[in-house]
């Protein structure tokens, strides 16, 4: 089977760019598998993910549609590789173990280098996966303190793809968000921008929705601003008291979290201006 | 046929009401033909809606069930009769037409009493349906004076039941509002809680939002902080710009606003502490 | 402004096609607005949709095209215009209101030459906004020559493009279907494939389902069986009574029917062994 | 804290109904936690579901219920318990998964005795959570062979409240779905009735629907054709090949599967004549 690439680009929009790239595709007698676009017209950018296959060394093809491409155009040609992948919790399970089962199952093209959290609640899930379970008590230091370690226990990991928040509930400082910057995949539990920080169910109870939500985004700076990646919505009713909204709410939030991390995972996603754009 | 009534119970909660309420029924040889109860645990209130057939006069079935009722009860015996409704739309057809399609095909148990707008581009459209339509201009008056020709304009059509906010793009004073307590049902074009105020789909859009969405809600004091009736949402993902979220968007806001005002007509929705109990 | 083509592509699919058709674009100056494309695998089929913008003869465009495309392409190039419309229906509103009042609001992209009906209930609603309404009866003739009332009346209409069935409650012929061939969009009252035929809501209703639906899809010979344009369910429970759910259902059939009579008049729909393909 | 009952009647409607169970509740001092109930005007069937809470032998409340019914009425007063559960799968993990993730976390009020398979391949999984594992192979003998081994096995397990169906892929006959009838709770990948039989994703494939959906119900003789207990549905569109279908429908099984079976365990469905009522 000839191997295959993505083919990422992002760039001003200008005439003629599907014809340039595809002209390159076409006489290095790459087939495409497949081909997405879009052009942001606020922001006059162009947006493309082809997926080609055929003989050839990737390096040389990124030179070559580099020639191609607008001057600061972002680009890359992926050879598809297991991500590393890390995830953190607190002690939540739903999220967790969702992403587990697919694991096991083989339905995530990735590797899963550990599971990082505050307390030791989960280590009896995930041990039961082979994964490494560590835990960073956030007990008896401030918040630096603890993101420091943290961070070092992180950096132990190796090289990490993605950090995936799979219900982890203490706020990340700038510093660690920085430090993972368009790495970092968090579910919220709240259909955003409604219900932004602390208890999002209770708000909406107390609000007397009739939907409830959740939300899969990169973090940014700002808590629970980031990049959306999906969102999905059940009804509820005035029977539904909190407690009740939230247990059926993670049923949204792991089906949520687990396909944006398949997105990301499956380089679909581009981010631009805070938003995303997915193929 | 025996004629039917709907009894609405609204009290704080107590042991033994259903079966007060339901011995009162038995007695009187009344049908219970449906019946539904809630608790609220929290504000340990009590809720009813029981539709019941038979041969008795409404006022005594109202003193007979008060007198087993809590003090305070808020006790309703509705003998159905179609409500007078009033339209107030600004220049989008699409909510205000879904309502007028539905009145012509006998779907809505109601009387549309009147069309009232601050702009005459509607008449055209609701003359189709023989309903009075009635321009009352903002132009050249300050919010107040405008109110005060609304309110005058509205006294002149009689008693009142529900003002239906069909896509009525002013924000309505608290004089108004008091004057039509808990009788103003809004659609909002957003996904409450979420984009409150002006060009929620342009908000939605900035901050990429994968899901929009539409709220019914009674009006009160504070700008869609109303309580909630009915919600919806659809999908949306990058390709939708601000316009075409509106287009796809309207076709939520006429359906859940349509789907409002058909359990209010058949009086299945109780409000308490800002929230909708809805039978 | 310069004008817009859309250029419609479907053949067999071979390596180059999207470098073949965009280096015409290219080299034509034309600017491409937007581009969808999608491979067929299973049958080795190749879809485009573009729709690009500039100076130049369509006729020539189309001919270039045709030359580095497979022989037996289906290729058209389309300058948007507004396409005829009928609208057949028999007596109940929902769907017919729903496409007119988009169509007055000037939603819909086409001209309603006219409404065409075996009874004569809905011509008030339509005569309200100045379309043609005919009356066909069916009683006292059979299906034939029913049919070839129906066919003479809708031959004097002049060229139609598309035959809306707007809750037309009698079967066509594949005589009528093939006069009309690929011109025919029903809207089906059930999540099709269940429940083809008549009475689809009391079929649901008798089987317990908890999520009733509507489809909209091309007519041909076998009733409820063509290519299927657009679908959408809502949620049931076990109170909802056939009549019930019937009258919830109206509210999915008329926006699915509208959303795929929208899909058809922007040229967004290929059909290809009995299947869609929508960009 | 007091103890609750779940009282549960199923019986020909008649007057007085609501008035004579709640007299009971009453004077026997039991406070009503929820109440829900139902007519079913087609049958005259009347269902109520009260949980109540109090001090009572529930025999006694048994019997003064009796007392007030009509003959022939079905009641239960049950005091809540963990139930017995067997599951029983093949080969794929998702929902099997998704069971036991909830098992673990508490969120399944009930005692899991074992998971039975034809294959050995979900060992490993299920053996992490300390449940027993048994496989059965059908390999090497009849249907009727093998089904007698699976009943062997099962009666081995003691008393078996529910069978779960969790992505089991053989066929079983009336007499295994005689032996544990209405406690068999299967989950069919389609939207039933539509795509009843093997391969509903290729079914649909080829059929090219919009939407895809799963179907949790009640197991009787005829194939996919029991009580239908819950479903949902995901929207697709033509990229989708049937084996993405499948990928991405496991979802929905998965969460219809596990919310029927919460349903089942909390005593909330009532089954009448092939449908369910749901409280």
């Amino acid at each position: 089977m000839t191997k295959q690439y993505r083919v990422l680009i992002d760039c001003n929009d200008e005439k003629g760019l599907v014809y340039k790239v595809s002209s390159i595709f076409f006489h290095r007698n790459l087939n495409i598998i497949s081909n997405n676009e879009f052009v942001d017209k606020t922001h006059n950018k162009f947006f493309m993910r082809s997926v080609v296959a055929g003989e050839i060394d990737p390096a040389t093809l990124k030179q070559e549609l580099l020639e191609v491409l607008p001057k600061n155009a972002n680009l890359d040609v992926i050879a598809p590789r297991k991500k590393n992948v890390v995830l953190m919790a607190t002690k939540e399970s739903h999220a967790l173990g969702d992403i587990l089962i697919r694991y096991e199952a083989g339905e995530l093209d990735c590797r899963i280098v550990g599971v990082v959290s505050n307390y030791d609640l989960l280590e009896p899930l995930v041990s039961k996966f082979n994964i490494p379970y560590y835990t960073v008590s956030h007990e008896g230091c401030d918040r630096d303190e603890h993101e420091n370690r943290l961070l070092a226990q992180l950096s132990e990991l190796g090289e990490i793809d993605y950090i995936v928040l799979a219900k982890y509930m203490r706020i990340l400082t700038s510093k660690f968000v920085q430090t993972y910057e368009d790495k970092i995949i968090n579910i919220h539990h709240s259909f955003l921008p409604a219900f932004i920080g602390a208890n999002p169910y209770k708000q909406a109870y107390e609000r007397g929705v009739k939907i409830i939500g959740a939300t899969a985004h990169f973090v940014n700076n700002n808590l629970d601003e980031g990049p959306i990646i999906a969102q999905d919505v059940i009804h509820v009713n005035h029977a539904h008291g909190w407690e009740e909204m939230q247990r059926q709410g993670r049923d949204v939030e792991k089906i949520v979290l687990s396909k944006a991390l398949k997105l990301a995972l499956e380089d679909r996603i581009f981010v631009h201006t805070n938003k995303t754009i997915i193929f």
